[in-house]
Protein backbone atom coordinates (compact mmCIF):
# COMPACT_ATOMS: atom_id res chain seq x y z
CA UNK A 1 0.00 0.00 0.00
CA UNK A 2 2.82 2.31 0.95
CA UNK A 3 4.89 1.12 -1.86
CA UNK A 4 1.86 1.66 -4.05
CA UNK A 5 1.43 5.37 -2.81
CA UNK A 6 4.99 6.10 -3.50
CA UNK A 7 4.95 4.89 -7.03
CA UNK A 8 1.74 7.22 -8.08
CA UNK A 9 3.88 9.75 -6.28
CA UNK A 10 6.73 9.23 -8.77
CA UNK A 11 4.55 8.92 -11.20
CA UNK A 12 2.86 12.13 -10.82
CA UNK A 13 6.36 14.32 -9.92
CA UNK A 14 7.26 12.96 -13.77
CA UNK A 15 3.95 14.31 -15.29
CA UNK A 16 4.49 17.10 -13.41
CA UNK A 17 8.15 17.99 -14.57
CA UNK A 18 7.45 16.76 -17.98
CA UNK A 19 4.09 18.72 -18.37
CA UNK A 20 6.30 22.01 -16.80
CA UNK A 21 8.87 21.47 -19.37
CA UNK A 22 6.64 21.98 -22.10
CA UNK A 23 4.49 24.52 -20.75
CA UNK A 24 7.83 26.96 -19.59
CA UNK A 25 9.63 26.11 -23.15
CA UNK A 26 6.37 27.25 -25.17
CA UNK A 27 4.97 30.15 -23.40
CA UNK A 28 7.61 31.16 -21.11
CA UNK A 29 9.04 30.13 -17.77
CA UNK A 30 7.44 33.36 -16.22
CA UNK A 31 4.14 33.60 -17.88
CA UNK A 32 3.00 30.05 -16.31
CA UNK A 33 2.13 29.48 -13.29
CA UNK A 34 2.49 26.49 -10.81
CA UNK A 35 -1.59 26.22 -11.24
CA UNK A 36 -1.48 25.86 -14.77
CA UNK A 37 0.89 23.43 -14.45
CA UNK A 38 -1.02 21.40 -12.02
CA UNK A 39 -4.38 21.81 -14.11
CA UNK A 40 -2.40 20.85 -17.33
CA UNK A 41 -0.87 17.65 -16.23
CA UNK A 42 -4.27 15.93 -15.31
CA UNK A 43 -3.78 17.17 -11.80
CA UNK A 44 -7.16 17.10 -9.92
CA UNK A 45 -5.94 18.62 -7.01
CA UNK A 46 -4.38 22.44 -8.49
CA UNK A 47 -1.85 22.52 -5.71
CA UNK A 48 -0.27 19.70 -7.17
CA UNK A 49 2.81 21.66 -7.82
CA UNK A 50 3.42 22.61 -4.46
CA UNK A 51 2.35 19.39 -2.88
CA UNK A 52 5.04 17.86 -4.51
CA UNK A 53 7.88 20.56 -5.10
CA UNK A 54 7.31 23.37 -2.95
CA UNK A 55 7.92 26.68 -5.09
CA UNK A 56 7.81 27.14 -8.89
CA UNK A 57 11.53 27.72 -8.33
CA UNK A 58 12.21 24.29 -6.81
CA UNK A 59 10.26 23.00 -9.72
CA UNK A 60 12.42 24.44 -12.03
CA UNK A 61 15.82 23.60 -10.25
CA UNK A 62 14.54 19.90 -10.14
CA UNK A 63 14.39 19.72 -13.54
CA UNK A 64 17.36 21.22 -14.87
CA UNK A 65 19.21 18.77 -12.10
CA UNK A 66 17.92 15.54 -13.97
CA UNK A 67 19.15 16.87 -17.26
CA UNK A 68 22.33 18.00 -16.00
CA UNK A 69 22.81 14.81 -13.95
CA UNK A 70 22.44 13.21 -16.99
CA UNK A 71 24.53 15.33 -19.27
CA UNK A 72 27.58 15.28 -16.98
CA UNK A 73 27.66 11.72 -16.83
CA UNK A 74 28.33 11.29 -20.10
CA UNK A 75 30.91 14.38 -19.98
CA UNK A 76 32.62 12.39 -17.62
CA UNK A 77 32.61 9.42 -19.71
CA UNK A 78 34.20 11.57 -22.11
CA UNK A 79 36.67 13.09 -20.17
CA UNK A 80 37.58 9.53 -18.92
CA UNK A 81 38.61 8.75 -22.27
CA UNK A 82 40.53 11.26 -23.00
CA UNK A 83 42.40 11.26 -19.75
CA UNK A 84 43.00 7.80 -20.41
CA UNK A 85 44.09 8.31 -24.30
CA UNK A 86 48.76 9.15 -23.65
CA UNK A 87 48.19 11.51 -26.83
CA UNK A 88 46.04 15.19 -25.45
CA UNK A 89 43.26 16.07 -26.89
CA UNK A 90 43.54 19.10 -28.35
CA UNK A 91 41.47 22.12 -28.24
CA UNK A 92 38.99 20.61 -30.62
CA UNK A 93 38.81 17.45 -28.31
CA UNK A 94 38.08 19.32 -25.55
CA UNK A 95 35.51 21.30 -27.27
CA UNK A 96 33.53 17.77 -27.85
CA UNK A 97 33.82 17.09 -24.15
CA UNK A 98 31.17 20.82 -23.82
CA UNK A 99 29.57 19.73 -27.07
CA UNK A 100 28.51 16.37 -27.63
CA UNK A 101 26.93 15.10 -24.01
CA UNK A 102 24.73 18.09 -24.82
CA UNK A 103 23.78 17.45 -28.59
CA UNK A 104 23.21 13.65 -27.60
CA UNK A 105 21.50 14.11 -24.77
CA UNK A 106 18.86 16.14 -26.72
CA UNK A 107 19.39 13.63 -29.30
CA UNK A 108 18.29 11.10 -27.31
CA UNK A 109 14.95 12.87 -26.24
CA UNK A 110 14.01 12.92 -29.58
CA UNK A 111 11.93 15.34 -31.38
CA UNK A 112 10.34 15.97 -28.38
CA UNK A 113 12.33 17.89 -26.69
CA UNK A 114 12.06 21.21 -24.36
CA UNK A 115 14.56 20.98 -22.71
CA UNK A 116 17.34 23.71 -24.24
CA UNK A 117 14.75 26.01 -24.89
CA UNK A 118 13.62 25.96 -21.66
CA UNK A 119 17.30 25.88 -20.23
CA UNK A 120 17.96 28.76 -22.16
CA UNK A 121 15.29 30.85 -20.69
CA UNK A 122 16.23 30.13 -17.02
CA UNK A 123 19.80 31.24 -17.93
CA UNK A 124 18.38 34.74 -19.28
CA UNK A 125 16.27 35.26 -16.40
CA UNK A 126 17.27 37.55 -14.12
CA UNK A 127 15.78 36.04 -11.14
CA UNK A 128 16.29 32.40 -12.14
CA UNK A 129 19.55 32.77 -13.94
CA UNK A 130 21.51 31.50 -10.50
CA UNK A 131 19.75 28.23 -10.73
CA UNK A 132 22.06 27.35 -13.97
CA UNK A 133 25.16 28.92 -12.53
CA UNK A 134 24.31 26.10 -9.26
CA UNK A 135 24.35 23.30 -11.81
CA UNK A 136 26.98 24.22 -13.62
CA UNK A 137 29.39 24.41 -10.74
CA UNK A 138 27.89 21.46 -9.29
CA UNK A 139 29.40 19.55 -12.67
CA UNK A 140 32.75 18.05 -11.94
CA UNK A 141 33.78 16.94 -15.59
CA UNK A 142 33.89 20.83 -16.31
CA UNK A 143 37.39 21.10 -14.31
CA UNK A 144 39.53 18.78 -16.24
CA UNK A 145 38.00 20.53 -19.72
CA UNK A 146 38.94 23.91 -18.64
CA UNK A 147 42.34 22.66 -17.58
CA UNK A 148 42.75 21.06 -21.32
CA UNK A 149 41.57 23.56 -23.07
CA UNK A 150 43.58 26.32 -21.14
CA UNK A 151 46.92 24.18 -21.91
CA UNK A 152 45.55 24.45 -25.60
CA UNK A 153 45.74 28.20 -25.52
CA UNK A 154 48.54 29.50 -23.92
CA UNK A 155 49.05 32.43 -25.62
CA UNK A 156 45.52 33.89 -24.87
CA UNK A 157 45.51 36.03 -21.66
CA UNK A 158 43.46 34.65 -18.81
CA UNK A 159 40.67 36.80 -19.14
CA UNK A 160 40.25 36.83 -22.82
CA UNK A 161 40.11 32.94 -22.51
CA UNK A 162 37.29 32.73 -19.08
CA UNK A 163 35.20 35.85 -21.51
CA UNK A 164 35.26 33.41 -24.59
CA UNK A 165 34.41 30.31 -22.52
CA UNK A 166 31.14 32.49 -21.52
CA UNK A 167 30.70 33.11 -25.06
CA UNK A 168 30.88 29.58 -25.74
CA UNK A 169 28.50 28.74 -23.42
CA UNK A 170 25.68 30.90 -24.46
CA UNK A 171 26.07 30.22 -28.05
CA UNK A 172 25.88 26.38 -26.88
CA UNK A 173 22.47 27.07 -24.80
CA UNK A 174 21.29 29.34 -28.17
CA UNK A 175 21.80 27.27 -30.96
CA UNK A 176 20.71 24.33 -29.10
CA UNK A 177 17.32 26.11 -27.97
CA UNK A 178 17.05 27.29 -31.98
CA UNK A 179 17.66 23.97 -33.73
CA UNK A 180 15.56 22.27 -31.18
CA UNK A 181 12.74 24.61 -32.16
CA UNK A 182 12.51 24.23 -35.76
CA UNK A 183 13.30 20.55 -35.20
CA UNK A 184 9.71 20.12 -33.52
CA UNK A 185 8.39 22.49 -37.02
CA UNK A 186 10.33 20.38 -39.51
CA UNK A 187 9.92 16.15 -40.11
CA UNK A 188 13.88 15.90 -39.82
CA UNK A 189 14.84 12.62 -38.44
CA UNK A 190 16.16 14.41 -35.04
CA UNK A 191 19.35 12.12 -35.29
CA UNK A 192 20.89 13.47 -37.96
CA UNK A 193 19.78 17.26 -37.00
CA UNK A 194 21.74 16.87 -33.72
CA UNK A 195 24.60 15.49 -35.21
CA UNK A 196 25.04 18.21 -37.75
CA UNK A 197 24.32 20.75 -35.10
CA UNK A 198 27.35 18.95 -33.21
CA UNK A 199 29.52 19.17 -36.26
CA UNK A 200 28.43 23.33 -36.86
CA UNK A 201 29.22 23.84 -32.92
CA UNK A 202 32.66 22.08 -32.58
CA UNK A 203 34.08 23.26 -35.60
CA UNK A 204 32.51 27.48 -34.96
CA UNK A 205 33.80 26.99 -31.14
CA UNK A 206 37.06 25.85 -31.71
CA UNK A 207 37.49 28.43 -34.17
CA UNK A 208 36.39 30.79 -31.93
CA UNK A 209 38.56 29.80 -29.08
CA UNK A 210 41.60 29.57 -31.28
CA UNK A 211 41.50 33.12 -32.77
CA UNK A 212 44.75 35.31 -32.25
CA UNK A 213 44.05 37.98 -29.69
CA UNK A 214 44.18 41.35 -30.23
CA UNK A 215 46.43 42.89 -27.95
CA UNK A 216 44.56 45.51 -26.86
CA UNK A 217 41.81 43.16 -25.54
CA UNK A 218 43.98 41.65 -22.49
CA UNK A 219 44.30 44.57 -20.52
CA UNK B 1 -1.58 74.78 -24.17
CA UNK B 2 -2.07 72.41 -26.80
CA UNK B 3 2.01 72.77 -27.25
CA UNK B 4 2.76 72.16 -23.32
CA UNK B 5 0.28 69.40 -23.38
CA UNK B 6 1.81 67.64 -26.30
CA UNK B 7 5.52 68.05 -24.73
CA UNK B 8 4.07 66.51 -21.41
CA UNK B 9 2.99 63.75 -22.96
CA UNK B 10 6.53 63.35 -24.82
CA UNK B 11 7.79 63.48 -21.35
CA UNK B 12 5.42 60.74 -20.39
CA UNK B 13 6.39 58.68 -22.42
CA UNK B 14 9.94 59.17 -22.38
CA UNK B 15 10.06 58.43 -18.41
CA UNK B 16 7.71 55.31 -19.22
CA UNK B 17 9.40 53.88 -21.73
CA UNK B 18 13.25 54.54 -19.24
CA UNK B 19 11.18 53.10 -16.35
CA UNK B 20 9.99 49.88 -17.87
CA UNK B 21 13.65 49.33 -19.56
CA UNK B 22 14.96 49.03 -16.29
CA UNK B 23 12.34 47.35 -14.53
CA UNK B 24 12.32 44.68 -17.08
CA UNK B 25 16.05 44.05 -17.35
CA UNK B 26 15.81 43.94 -13.68
CA UNK B 27 12.97 41.87 -13.06
CA UNK B 28 11.92 40.04 -16.36
CA UNK B 29 9.59 41.42 -19.07
CA UNK B 30 6.92 38.82 -17.91
CA UNK B 31 7.35 39.50 -14.24
CA UNK B 32 6.77 43.32 -14.59
CA UNK B 33 3.08 44.15 -15.46
CA UNK B 34 1.84 47.73 -16.59
CA UNK B 35 0.31 48.58 -13.74
CA UNK B 36 3.88 48.83 -11.89
CA UNK B 37 5.37 50.57 -14.76
CA UNK B 38 2.72 53.07 -14.81
CA UNK B 39 3.23 53.34 -10.69
CA UNK B 40 7.48 53.29 -11.24
CA UNK B 41 7.28 55.95 -13.48
CA UNK B 42 5.20 58.19 -11.08
CA UNK B 43 2.03 58.23 -13.19
CA UNK B 44 -0.70 59.19 -10.98
CA UNK B 45 -3.00 56.88 -13.41
CA UNK B 46 -2.23 52.85 -13.31
CA UNK B 47 -3.40 53.20 -16.51
CA UNK B 48 -0.85 55.27 -18.67
CA UNK B 49 0.97 52.66 -19.95
CA UNK B 50 -1.96 51.78 -21.92
CA UNK B 51 -3.39 55.30 -22.65
CA UNK B 52 -0.01 56.22 -24.38
CA UNK B 53 1.55 53.02 -25.57
CA UNK B 54 -1.65 50.03 -25.70
CA UNK B 55 -0.59 46.96 -24.95
CA UNK B 56 2.48 45.66 -23.24
CA UNK B 57 4.13 44.26 -26.22
CA UNK B 58 3.76 47.86 -28.23
CA UNK B 59 5.64 49.94 -25.03
CA UNK B 60 8.27 46.77 -25.78
CA UNK B 61 8.17 47.05 -29.32
CA UNK B 62 8.81 51.27 -28.86
CA UNK B 63 11.70 50.64 -26.36
CA UNK B 64 13.62 48.06 -29.39
CA UNK B 65 12.78 50.16 -32.07
CA UNK B 66 13.95 53.59 -30.63
CA UNK B 67 17.43 51.95 -29.47
CA UNK B 68 17.53 49.74 -33.05
CA UNK B 69 16.99 53.18 -34.98
CA UNK B 70 19.68 54.65 -33.21
CA UNK B 71 22.41 51.30 -33.96
CA UNK B 72 21.11 51.37 -37.33
CA UNK B 73 22.29 54.98 -37.92
CA UNK B 74 25.90 54.21 -37.01
CA UNK B 75 25.92 50.79 -38.67
CA UNK B 76 25.03 52.74 -41.98
CA UNK B 77 27.60 55.45 -41.48
CA UNK B 78 30.54 52.15 -41.12
CA UNK B 79 29.17 50.51 -44.24
CA UNK B 80 29.14 53.40 -45.83
CA UNK B 81 32.76 53.79 -45.01
CA UNK B 82 33.35 51.28 -46.04
CA UNK B 83 31.88 51.46 -49.69
CA UNK B 84 33.90 54.51 -50.46
CA UNK B 85 36.96 52.92 -49.57
CA UNK B 86 38.22 51.28 -53.05
CA UNK B 87 40.06 48.24 -51.26
CA UNK B 88 37.55 45.86 -49.57
CA UNK B 89 36.70 44.73 -45.72
CA UNK B 90 38.09 41.94 -45.34
CA UNK B 91 35.93 39.70 -43.00
CA UNK B 92 37.29 41.96 -40.07
CA UNK B 93 36.19 44.69 -41.34
CA UNK B 94 32.33 43.56 -41.54
CA UNK B 95 32.30 41.66 -38.36
CA UNK B 96 33.39 45.25 -37.17
CA UNK B 97 30.03 46.50 -39.00
CA UNK B 98 28.38 44.24 -36.42
CA UNK B 99 29.74 45.23 -33.28
CA UNK B 100 30.90 48.19 -32.80
CA UNK B 101 27.67 50.16 -33.53
CA UNK B 102 26.25 48.41 -30.45
CA UNK B 103 28.73 48.49 -27.90
CA UNK B 104 29.21 52.12 -29.20
CA UNK B 105 25.39 52.52 -28.39
CA UNK B 106 25.78 50.72 -25.02
CA UNK B 107 29.02 52.62 -24.43
CA UNK B 108 26.78 56.53 -25.18
CA UNK B 109 24.48 55.28 -22.61
CA UNK B 110 26.88 54.75 -19.74
CA UNK B 111 26.72 52.82 -16.61
CA UNK B 112 22.97 52.93 -16.52
CA UNK B 113 22.37 50.99 -19.60
CA UNK B 114 19.58 48.43 -19.34
CA UNK B 115 19.19 47.90 -22.90
CA UNK B 116 21.23 44.73 -23.57
CA UNK B 117 19.81 42.91 -20.90
CA UNK B 118 16.36 43.91 -21.61
CA UNK B 119 17.00 43.11 -25.61
CA UNK B 120 18.88 39.40 -24.78
CA UNK B 121 15.35 38.66 -22.72
CA UNK B 122 12.77 40.03 -25.87
CA UNK B 123 14.84 37.31 -28.19
CA UNK B 124 14.93 34.47 -26.18
CA UNK B 125 11.33 34.72 -24.99
CA UNK B 126 8.85 32.75 -26.86
CA UNK B 127 6.21 35.30 -26.98
CA UNK B 128 8.23 38.15 -27.73
CA UNK B 129 11.27 36.79 -29.63
CA UNK B 130 9.13 38.16 -33.36
CA UNK B 131 9.24 42.22 -32.13
CA UNK B 132 13.61 41.70 -32.45
CA UNK B 133 13.28 39.85 -35.55
CA UNK B 134 10.92 42.38 -37.08
CA UNK B 135 13.40 45.04 -36.16
CA UNK B 136 16.13 43.07 -37.72
CA UNK B 137 14.33 42.62 -40.61
CA UNK B 138 13.76 46.56 -40.90
CA UNK B 139 17.75 47.11 -40.96
CA UNK B 140 18.78 48.11 -44.31
CA UNK B 141 22.67 48.44 -43.53
CA UNK B 142 22.44 44.76 -42.79
CA UNK B 143 22.02 43.76 -46.23
CA UNK B 144 25.77 44.76 -47.83
CA UNK B 145 27.31 43.43 -44.34
CA UNK B 146 25.62 39.95 -45.06
CA UNK B 147 26.84 39.90 -49.18
CA UNK B 148 30.39 41.47 -47.56
CA UNK B 149 30.74 38.41 -45.06
CA UNK B 150 29.71 35.86 -47.52
CA UNK B 151 32.24 36.95 -50.12
CA UNK B 152 34.88 36.71 -47.58
CA UNK B 153 33.56 33.18 -46.83
CA UNK B 154 33.54 31.71 -50.23
CA UNK B 155 34.50 28.10 -48.88
CA UNK B 156 31.60 28.02 -46.31
CA UNK B 157 28.61 26.01 -47.58
CA UNK B 158 25.84 28.80 -47.51
CA UNK B 159 23.36 26.85 -44.76
CA UNK B 160 27.06 26.73 -42.51
CA UNK B 161 27.19 30.49 -43.43
CA UNK B 162 23.91 31.08 -42.00
CA UNK B 163 23.65 28.85 -38.80
CA UNK B 164 27.36 30.67 -37.93
CA UNK B 165 25.78 34.57 -38.21
CA UNK B 166 22.94 32.90 -36.04
CA UNK B 167 25.15 31.90 -33.67
CA UNK B 168 27.10 35.43 -33.86
CA UNK B 169 23.87 37.11 -33.21
CA UNK B 170 22.94 35.68 -30.20
CA UNK B 171 27.19 36.14 -28.93
CA UNK B 172 26.58 39.36 -29.67
CA UNK B 173 23.50 40.07 -27.44
CA UNK B 174 24.36 37.67 -24.71
CA UNK B 175 28.05 38.86 -24.21
CA UNK B 176 26.79 42.48 -24.16
CA UNK B 177 23.66 41.52 -21.83
CA UNK B 178 26.41 39.92 -19.57
CA UNK B 179 29.44 42.96 -19.66
CA UNK B 180 26.06 45.62 -19.16
CA UNK B 181 25.37 43.58 -15.78
CA UNK B 182 29.05 43.25 -14.93
CA UNK B 183 29.36 47.32 -15.38
CA UNK B 184 26.46 48.23 -13.57
CA UNK B 185 28.16 46.10 -10.33
CA UNK B 186 31.71 47.65 -10.68
CA UNK B 187 33.22 50.71 -10.93
CA UNK B 188 34.57 50.54 -14.44
CA UNK B 189 34.91 53.14 -16.74
CA UNK B 190 31.85 52.13 -19.05
CA UNK B 191 33.82 53.83 -22.04
CA UNK B 192 37.12 51.36 -21.47
CA UNK B 193 34.51 48.56 -21.11
CA UNK B 194 32.36 48.32 -23.86
CA UNK B 195 35.87 49.12 -26.57
CA UNK B 196 37.50 46.28 -24.37
CA UNK B 197 34.10 43.88 -25.25
CA UNK B 198 34.15 45.22 -28.57
CA UNK B 199 37.73 44.18 -29.13
CA UNK B 200 37.03 40.59 -27.56
CA UNK B 201 33.76 40.35 -30.05
CA UNK B 202 35.85 41.20 -33.41
CA UNK B 203 38.36 38.28 -32.83
CA UNK B 204 36.34 35.91 -31.46
CA UNK B 205 33.41 36.52 -34.09
CA UNK B 206 36.03 36.90 -36.74
CA UNK B 207 37.74 33.15 -35.92
CA UNK B 208 34.43 31.21 -35.38
CA UNK B 209 33.44 32.57 -39.02
CA UNK B 210 36.49 31.83 -40.72
CA UNK B 211 36.90 28.50 -39.00
CA UNK B 212 37.45 25.61 -41.56
CA UNK B 213 33.96 23.70 -41.44
CA UNK B 214 34.26 19.94 -41.41
CA UNK B 215 32.89 18.81 -44.69
CA UNK B 216 29.53 16.50 -43.21
CA UNK B 217 28.25 20.03 -41.69
CA UNK B 218 27.39 21.19 -45.12
CA UNK B 219 24.49 18.30 -45.79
Amino acid sequence: MVATRGRQAVGTKEAIMATAERLFAEHGVTAVSSRQISEAAGQGNNAAVGYHFGAKSDLIRAIVHRHDAQIEQSRRLLVERIEAADAGAGVRGWVECLVLPLTEHLAAIGRTSWYARFSLQISTDPALREIATDEVLAAPSLGPILQGLRAGMPDLPEDVRRERLQMVRSMLMHTCADRERALAASGEPPKAAWARTATLLVDAVTGLLLAPATPESGF
